[in-house]
């Protein structure tokens, strides 16, 4: 089940109600404190980000899951974001199904989108962007992410978890054809009181003084001004 | 605001909280029923695709929004799916900003994402896919989609809006340099009673006996089996 951006609010209505009738809930350390509340006080919490041994093997976890859904009836894996956008959600289903154990999925807003909407950019502008391409800066399992290749003006490029090779990848970019001055937005902390946004070109995405987690949009959407900025952070801090 | 997929289950707390309390709600005909359902009962309610000379021109319902937006408290303009992902949600912000009007924006749940979700695909997977990208078939006001640049093994392709030109689409992947066997899912109706979901190979989707509205899924993504799909039929059912 995805948990959304971070702010409970934007948990669906789907995800609040199992929440409230889940008897355990696995939980990882991005899940945001608002969003946890919402769990029955007599349901088992277990955080796998906490929980020694665990944070760092995925097998653990199936595992995990596979020994608690024999014992509960209703076990919900809650994930920040969506649990098939970079969840790793499709593993473990395909772990519990292999077993016989019933799965459902409940999407969540992803952050992919919601960080450039919480900061007032649009990931689509007619005229300006008419496609968005999400990638993390490194892919697990796999070959690495050709950001040159991706060098597209008419997509908005969104990466997540870039912040440590944002110099790497503003370069990969810049070959790929881009221009310097493509506008580039990081936005920190979405969907938080602490939510912030550090805006500029592409050529200065390396000295961005940024930290995680956080959101890099590329793209010419990240420079239209919405008149939005004041009213973001209101709704922000209103919830 | 983001009305989400179709299903008012997939809404967000936040969505249905204000929908409760709306003085006004303007929305497209492809908001699903049960949302609208959550409208209070005095509220005025415009649907946009069935108003005479509304439905063609975006400056209309602008100009719409603003002249209601003087005489209501609260004015919810309601978008299938989020109002930033192929919503047209920042032009109407930037008009209305314009004008002074304060503008708070709600995400919802894109179909972009939720549609293969629901159909038990996710769109990024370890090893299999490390990012997505969500065009739409014909880019307004800007130049064609290029289909052939965006063929790409690693990165999964969702295209909203794609029934009609299927067959272009395929054959402009075929020669950026994707496999003929490259797995391909369309999911119809989705979130709905109606979803259904078709699968095959590239080079079969112009063949594919697929009606609007639907999403198409294109990469190895496509031919995972999670073993839900029976799950995910009892979830759209139960909601």
């Amino acid at each position: 089940m995805g948990a959304g951006p971070g702010d409970a609010d934007l948990l669906t209505l789907r995800a609040a109600h199992l929440l409230a009738v889940a008897d355990v809930v696995v939980h990882d350390r991005l899940v945001g404190a608002s969003v946890l509340e919402l769990i029955a006080p007599c349901a088992l919490r277990i955080d796998v980000g906490k929980t020694p041994g665990l944070s760092s093997s995925q097998t653990d976890i199936n595992d995990l899951l596979i020994e608690l859904a024999t014992h509960y009836q209703i076990v919900v894996r809650l994930k920040g974001g969506d649990p098939f956008v970079f969840g790793r959600g499709g593993e473990e289903a395909i772990a519990l199904s292999a077993r016989g154990i019933d799965v459902h999925v409940v999407p969540g807003i992803s952050s992919a989108f919601a960080a450039p909407l919480l900061a007032g950019i649009p990931v689509t502008h007619r005229g300006v962007a008419h496609g968005v391409c999400v990638v993390t800066a490194t892919a697990e399992g796999g070959r690495p992410v050709d950001f040159e290749r991706l060098a597209n003006p008419d997509i908005t490029l969104v990466v997540l978890m870039g912040v440590a090779r944002r110099g790497d990848i503003a370069e990969q970019l810049r070959r790929g054809g881009l221009d310097a001055a493509t506008p580039v937005a990081v936005v920190q902390s979405a969907a938080s009181l602490e939510q912030s946004v550090v805006r500029g070109r592409l050529d200065e995405l390396a000295r961005f003084e940024v930290v995680s987690p956080a959101v890099i949009v590329v793209g010419p959407v990240a420079g239209l001004d919405l008149g939005l900025m004041e009213v973001v952070a209101d709704l922000v801090g209103a919830s």
